[in-house]
């Protein structure tokens, strides 16, 4: 008998031999028909694997990242099959399942793959998928591998094998087809329903350009043809909303190699998108009490030294700036805190003074290499809407609900509705990771664990996801496609304070060491506005479109009265257009749709004699002929829908 | 006889052997009375002495630099002579003219100098002075003047002498006081009415710190009793009005040596005042049609070595910043042009769509040596109020001149009434020191003489102080203490655009190359607030003013009233403060004038019961008891004189 360990922790006995899939039985029948694939002692297994030895089992489905991958990485076995019996010959080397599906590289030596054969590929594979064919895992000496793919003509698996040891090499069955695989699968091919061959493109072997260019086909597949279906589809969306793609089309910002990659240039629209965000958030912060700062963009050498990122940072990320004279060493900024400090520094405070909120939308500079740039989610300078409060132990409480407040009316006027939260928290047997003493750190982390509690947020912990210098909390927002992204995050540091010697001096007329949260509800502006597009597909609050109306006048006749309601416009602060052009009203109206303006303004001879527009809403809506006057109020009502003012 | 030239370009003869004094008196004695130093054929001479060949004759009266150079140089002898009457013994060293005096250094042994001495050197100063003893020059032999020296034990005029050649040495006798020294000086020490030791101070030999420490005896003198008294209120007037004081008073910016030298850090108030600033002239440049961006504070060398930026700064200036991989080369930005040339070159332009008007307060990095390094009105981090107009060449006549009457208004509305303009051309014999062609500088030089003339200002023109890219307009204002201070600038630029490749589709569908203009109406944030502070000693416009008004509770008990007085005060958007303190009203407003609060508000029994408020202006004025509502228009009427909207 053996005892097998469950997630739950439950322990049950079974004899030697069971396997995972008899283990699922033993518990539920549907729970059986969904498990395809399983771990033992943290190692991937066969479902058909037998267990004879105590240890812990985990049972995957389609739910899990580790069953997902199961799955497509046995569908590639299934590729590399329809392919040997399409492509004749053909040399499979390598296929492995990625996030989304799976590829495989292939030479298929003169010949070609082109988007007209995925519907034969697929067709093909389907075929070899209704077969049922079981995954069987057998060992093979390291001469018989060899001898396999010799006989194949294959130098590519013949290279793989030689640089295996000897005695884990495994190969893998099914139909008539084997391929070198280290296991991992899938119970039988029926469990593909779906399959998509998604594109080809070339690869060099082993990823380096003096080998050969092969062909490596990406493919997905589900256990269910709706699942495909509703992939495409968000695939689809996805491309739409991609911020890239949008940022150009909507002229919001722009990169230039000459400058730089990863350093984000913000055009006039996009630069005026974010200031409405940075005046929004001053706003709210104004009424909680923060006070704006400025800081440069660099700082000695000693300071990070001081504050600890340069340990932390120092070598990874942009080196140090010498001077020409005086063997001064200067660092871009990676953080705002140390400037903080030392403006927090620059006066001796009394415990009444507090507590001190500095707030200032600061660019840093942070190292990344080139593969990591994306668009404005993955940048080498951002501007972090970051503040930093100094504030007594006693007020640490009511400071950090304050703020979960301030992040939750951020995002409620941004429209993000649907966020999680998490408290991260030190890794207890990693104490080499984090500065700052024990004490500290549980007082912090407690300090979090409260207020999240009071708030009664919806929260994970998450051990070991904690910040070098502190325990955080951080916010999740779901967007439109239900995509999870890290927004806001609230941190409470005690080593700073510290380690920049701060302090206040208290009721009893001695001084004391003041408590530090760093906090930033957008994150970064790049971040943030990326998110935003992608959620909102451009169709921005209207209190944060770039043009909130168009004027479309029914012919050049009216041109001077489009000017006129255009100048009212400007009064009510409305931000408008004039489409002056000879065209059609439909085109017009067609074109402002695709530019997602959300007011279209319809004036012709009648608007211009009753001095009215006829309003028509983005999407098609008929809102009617009315005065400017009473249209600054259906904007005005509109805006108040979602951007409330901040109460504390 | 020798045939002479006056910088009139008038030559006239004279008998050989003729002075400078003489040339004086024969064009008119009160001439003659005036002029206190000459200079022959750009050399320095004496006023006595002969001339003998023909040559340009310059004869500087106390007007000139160069007259006050030498009449500083001049006291500077009496003044060693005094200090030789007064400490037998002393060795004098050297003793230059400086900006405003002069001093001497001397080595008194055992003895010392304080503040209490002063009066006795300068009363024995005066006293040389009014025996209106001639300055004669006359030639000595090296050895002679080691001899005259080593006879003293002055081991510091030995050194000097040793290092000097033979041939070229000379002595100035006037009294009985004799000095080496090369020359420049007054007619007679009777011209010396009024003598100032300002300071004294320790200063090693050299300027080695292992030498000997010696005194520097500090001082100033002047032709009339008055101007001394004038120069002596306005240093007071100066010293009250330093912005570094001011700045630390009124809590404006702080620096840290942790964070580094010339890196300011603005503090809430002072962040606040530069915000509003920006504001404003955010708000004005909208209305003139320019479009904010954002770019980032570093860019790719390669980026600046495109521009010229680093040939002509790159090793004077912080050095490249490198990555751990790939190789690559930052520089943080001297300057926000190339960012917004890459702008531009970010889509293709039509020449309907030009102008383009770029605008970004811009944070640039160039080093100073720490010794240069001065408050806010000189750093090593600044932000520019920058702007760059792209326009075809027909264009750049009207957007110079809308950038003139954009400039003009900035002075206005910050209540600098009084400035100069100076065209800064090239030097056409130093081609070598600018980048471009001439026909290029030729055009625009010739656009800006034209649109100064056009808008009729009042300006100079000085050759060779162009921009290495190009010439420019400079604004030159004169604070409340009569000193210029260089804000505003307008540079038009041929050569960036050629550099980075501009162009834009013309009516005639082919590509042309657009103008650049470069303008900045403040200069920098950081100097534009420091002349501010010194302009204005605080008292900043109103619509500027940290605080604006104060409102004074007569006692505890109306303490409600107070607050309810302030939340109305912010209702009309008035910054206001409530001093609730138990303390007596008198202090209340002795406090609030040294704060410089423009508007102190004294609430008490009635002003509760009548809801009004009792307003004393800054300075004493009495504006009467009225209601908050009045009062609100009483600011707004105030901030009007000054502030006007922008009309473009």
């Amino acid at each position: 008998m053996i005892k097998i360990t469950l997630p739950d922790g439950s322990i049950k006995e079974f004899e030697s031999g069971i396997t995972a899939m008899e283990v699922a039985k033993s518990i539920s029948e549907g729970l059986a028909r969904n498990v395809i694939s399983a771990s033992f002692n943290g190692e991937t297994i066969e479902t058909a694997t037998p267990l004879t030895t105590d240890g812990s089992l985990v049972l995957y489905t389609w739910r899990d990242d580790e069953g997902k991958k199961a799955f497509w990485h046995s569908t590639s076995h299934v590729l590399a099959q329809a392919l040997e019996e399409l492509y004749p010959g053909v040399k499979l080397t390598i296929g492995p399942a990625i996030d989304n599906g799976f590829y495989y590289d292939v030479d298929l030596g003169e010949r070609s793959i082109s988007d007209k054969d995925f519907k034969k590929i697929e067709d093909k594979m389907l075929e070899i998928a209704r077969g049922k064919y079981d995954y069987n895992m057998r060992a093979v000496s390291k001469a018989e591998a060899l001898d396999f793919y010799k006989e194949q003509g294959n130098e590519y698996k013949v290279e793989l094998i030689e640089n295996l040891e000897d005695g884990t090499i495994t190969f893998c069955d099914h139909s008539s087809f084997t391929d070198l695989c280290r296991g991992g699968h899938i119970p039988n091919t029926g469990m593909i329903k779906a399959v998509k061959v998604m594109s080809v493109a070339g690869a060099y072997w082993r990823g380096d350009e003096n080998n050969k260019q092969l062909t490596r086909v990406y493919g997905i597949s589900f256990p269910k043809q709706k699942e495909l279906k509703e992939y495409l589809e968000l695939l689809e969306e996805a491309k739409k909303r991609d911020h890239r793609k949008l940022g150009k089309e909507l002229e919001l910002f722009t990169f230039s190699q000459k400058v730089g990659q990863g350093l984000p240039l913000w055009l006039p629209k996009g630069a005026a998108l974010r200031e409405r965000l940075e005046n929004f958030l001053k706003k709210a912060q104004k009424k909680a009490g923060y006070e704006q700062v400025v800081s440069p963009h660099i700082g000695n050498k000693d300071l990070y030294v001081t504050s600890g990122h340069y340990a932390k940072y120092g070598e990874d990320s942009f080196q140090p700036i010498n001077t020409p004279a005086e063997g001064e060493e200067f660092l871009l900024k990676p953080m705002n805190c140390p400037h903080h400090c030392e403006i927090y520094n620059s006066r001796p405070w009394s415990y009444r003074e507090l507590p001190k909120r500095f707030a200032e939308f600061g660019t840093v500079y942070r190292y990344e290499q080139s593969g990591e740039l994306h668009g404005l989610t993955r940048v080498r300078g951002f501007t972090q809407d970051d503040a930093h409060i100094f504030c007594t132990p006693d007020q640490l409480d009511q400071e950090f609900k304050n703020v979960i407040d301030l992040v939750l009316y951020v995002f409620g006027s941004l429209g993000f509705e649907d966020f999680t939260a998490q408290v991260s928290l030190r890794d207890p047997e990693k104490p080499e990771k984090y500065i700052g003493d024990a004490e500290n750190w549980e007082k912090a982390e407690q300090a979090i664990i409260k207020a999240a509690n009071e708030k009664g947020l919806n929260y994970v912990v998450e051990t070991g996801e904690a910040a070098f210098y502190g325990p955080k909390l951080d916010f999740m927002v779901k967007d439109a496609l239900n995509r999870s992204w890290q927004l806001g995050t609230i941190q409470v540091d005690y080593n700073l304070p510290d380690r920049f010697d701060l302090h206040y001096k208290g009721s009893d007329n001695e001084l004391h060491r003041p408590v530090m949260i760093h906090r930033a509800p957008f994150g970064s502006m790049e971040r943030f506005v990326a998110i935003l597009l992608e959620h909102t597909g451009g169709n921005f609050p209207l209190w944060l479109m770039p043009e909130q109306a168009t004027i479309l006048s029914l012919s050049e006749k009216y041109e001077n009265y489009a000017k006129k309601v255009l100048n009212l416009l400007e009064n009510h602060e409305i931000r408008a257009l004039v489409d002056n052009r000879n065209e059609t009203i439909g085109r017009k109206i067609r074109e402002a749709e695709m530019n997602k303006i959300p007011f279209m303004l319809i004036v012709g001879e009648q608007e211009a004699l009753d001095g009215t527009i006829s309003v028509r809403k983005h999407g098609g809506e008929d809102i009617g002929t009315i005065t400017v006057d009473a249209f600054a109020k259906v904007v005005d009502e509109e805006i108040n829908k979602t951007l409330k003012p901040f109460n504390v």
